[in-house]
């Protein structure tokens, strides 16, 4: 059976060759897009090797001019330096694009969206729309729904972030790093990661049996802040619509392949106990509530699961109108290429994009 | 050159031949503790195991009725059950026991030490002292100081706990389960952590490439935290003498082998800056400060090594009087081990263990 259908869309996949882009090929094909047509891009690394999608191979091109003529949507999954260059150039092309780097988030004319939480935000885009951060996205389907309810004021979030928000890179670095050790326990024993040292360039310490308090460069602003939580913040308070929501955020990268993890305490304006906050959860497009306190989903369940998982809601006794939980979420999945891909599921649906 | 000296202490260690066990003796040695004869115990799975200590052949016993006579410093690294039954046999035979188990902590009759924190609640004790639990123990020297500076009101802090916190069988769980992986990268892409399943019995999910948001059981009494959620927040308030202190504590597992790492958001009554508190923590006992915000301590950098180290100590922009900071300490060495040998050091400098 052809994953091509008319009518559809042209699609173009660019950094088809990544993990997040591997991911995004499998979500058209499990949700069944409508493709049309399906163009990959990705860099000159990859440029004539041949993907197969939809029953037919397809050989991966690299950007050049004149390259999107005639595509309806593209899914950009590249650095932000690329995306900054050929987004404007997609979208001049009459293409929308959905872009997974942080070139766009924060600039005022692109939407920032989380398909189950700001749809409408859509309805403005000048032909660029962004995919939010992988750790921001798996907490916002939770946050939405409870701001809604309770008017949220303040959080304090902690993150456990896969190597895999890193690329193959990343997931290389952690395996390569475990090899050493094998199964000597011994060697464990005495020294924990100590004297093994980082493989590869990918993380400022070693990554594995370690849990790095800083993922991404610090900001240059003179706070101690690293990139990733800035966006944290920053992204969050454009996605739920509060310009001046209060948030301390400490992004730690740990030594999980994927599943970005968070513990989140969420003050609100109004009285919320964990009890009511679990009413709204259990209805909330998107969250998946555990059912009681043992059932939590780690980041071992939630490979290759849709959703955010929530956990050890409770109520919080050091601060009036405070909750504690738990989220998860496959940060490839939600994280980025489902995100993206719901999203131009939403612009199809709002009319935003026209099917032919 | 013998470990052995007079005048010195008769010393038993009970538990001698587990992790935390191992670590003590190899303390005692290190800190030239003045050890006149030295005992060991452990389980009868041990019993007549020769170790090596301070040039002489020792070997391991079993607990029996008696078996405390003549001994003036008992240290016990065993369960709590253990030790609700064999601390006070020991106490009765007139020697002083350290215990590492959760059975005396929150006794009132018992005083709960770190050495560099709250030392004169050691003048009370009868017979029985406590260690605190190894996560509190690395908390604990940097809040005291601050406390002392600004008045602590309220914390919310997060760990990521390494798996030799449940001792050696901890450390086979995680090596047997990343030893399924082996260096198959298109396994851990594929999938994550799924699949593997969890070796053997010792935590409620996978521990390998997992961050299970459980550490310990849960409480009975229809909260839903953790045992170990619920000895940080009582076990910081009785160490502090702050009983009213406000904590909301999230305890999580990681895949690291040594090194307990948390993230701290610290309410003050005073108002507080990053700048003061590095100040007041730059001159604090037991605690090593980062330099530079790329400075901070590991779980790698710390193994075998002594102290509670602070990093990431940032202005919190989300909360008045509030600092936010990363701490990381070696959970069987100052976590464990190094303050049961510390307390005893303390015990004797302020006269309440005599050398002979």
């Amino acid at each position: 059976m052809s994953g091509f259908v008319t009518p559809g869309l042209e699609v173009a996949v660019v950094g088809a060759t990544g993990l997040v882009g591997t991911e995004m090929l499998a979500i058209l094909a499990e949700r069944r897009f409508p493709v049309h047509s399906l163009r990959l891009f990705a860099s000159p690394r990859s440029e004539g090797r041949v993907l197969t999608w939809g029953g037919a191979d397809l050989t991966v091109e690299v950007l050049r001019p004149g390259c999107f003529d005639g595509v309806d949507l593209v899914l950009m999954e590249v650095e932000s330096d690329i995306s900054r260059e050929w987004a404007p150039v997609a979208a001049r092309a009459g293409a929308v694009v959905v872009d997974n780097s942080s070139a766009w988030r924060m600039d005022d004319t692109v939407p920032l969206v989380v398909s189950e939480v700001n749809p409408h935000a859509l309805d403005d885009h000048a032909g660029i729309v962004a995919n939010p951060n992988c750790t921001t996205m798996v907490l916002m389907p939770a946050l939405k729904p409870l701001d809604a309810a309770f008017g949220l004021e303040r959080l304090v979030v902690s993150s456990y972030q896969a190597v895999s928000g890193s690329g193959v890179a990343g997931i290389r670095a952690l395996a390569e790093e475990e090899a050493k050790f094998g199964d000597d326990l011994d060697a464990l024993r005495r020294s924990g990661s100590a004297g093994i040292g980082a493989a590869q360039d990918v993380y400022p310490r070693p990554i594995a049996h370690n849990a790095i308090p800083q993922c991404d460069a610090f900001v240059d602003d003179g706070t101690d802040e690293t990139k990733e939580e800035r966006k944290l913040v920053a992204e969050s308070r454009k996605i739920l619509e509060l310009p001046d929501l209060r948030v301390a955020a400490t992004c730690v990268r740990v030594p999980v392949v994927s599943g970005h993890s968070m513990t989140v305490n969420a003050e609100f304006r109004e009285p919320v106990t964990a009890a009511a906050a679990a009413e709204v959860l259990a209805a909330a497009p998107g969250v998946v509530l555990a059912e009681t306190r043992e059932s939590y989903a780690t980041a071992f369940e939630v490979a290759g699961r849709d959703g955010s998982f929530v956990s050890r809601l409770r109520d919080d006794e050091s601060s009036p109108n405070t909750v504690d939980f738990f989220v998860v979420g496959d940060n490839l999945r939600k994280g980025a290429a489902l995100n993206c891909v719901q999203l131009a599921e939403v612009l199809v649906e709002r009319g935003k994009l026209t099917l032919h």
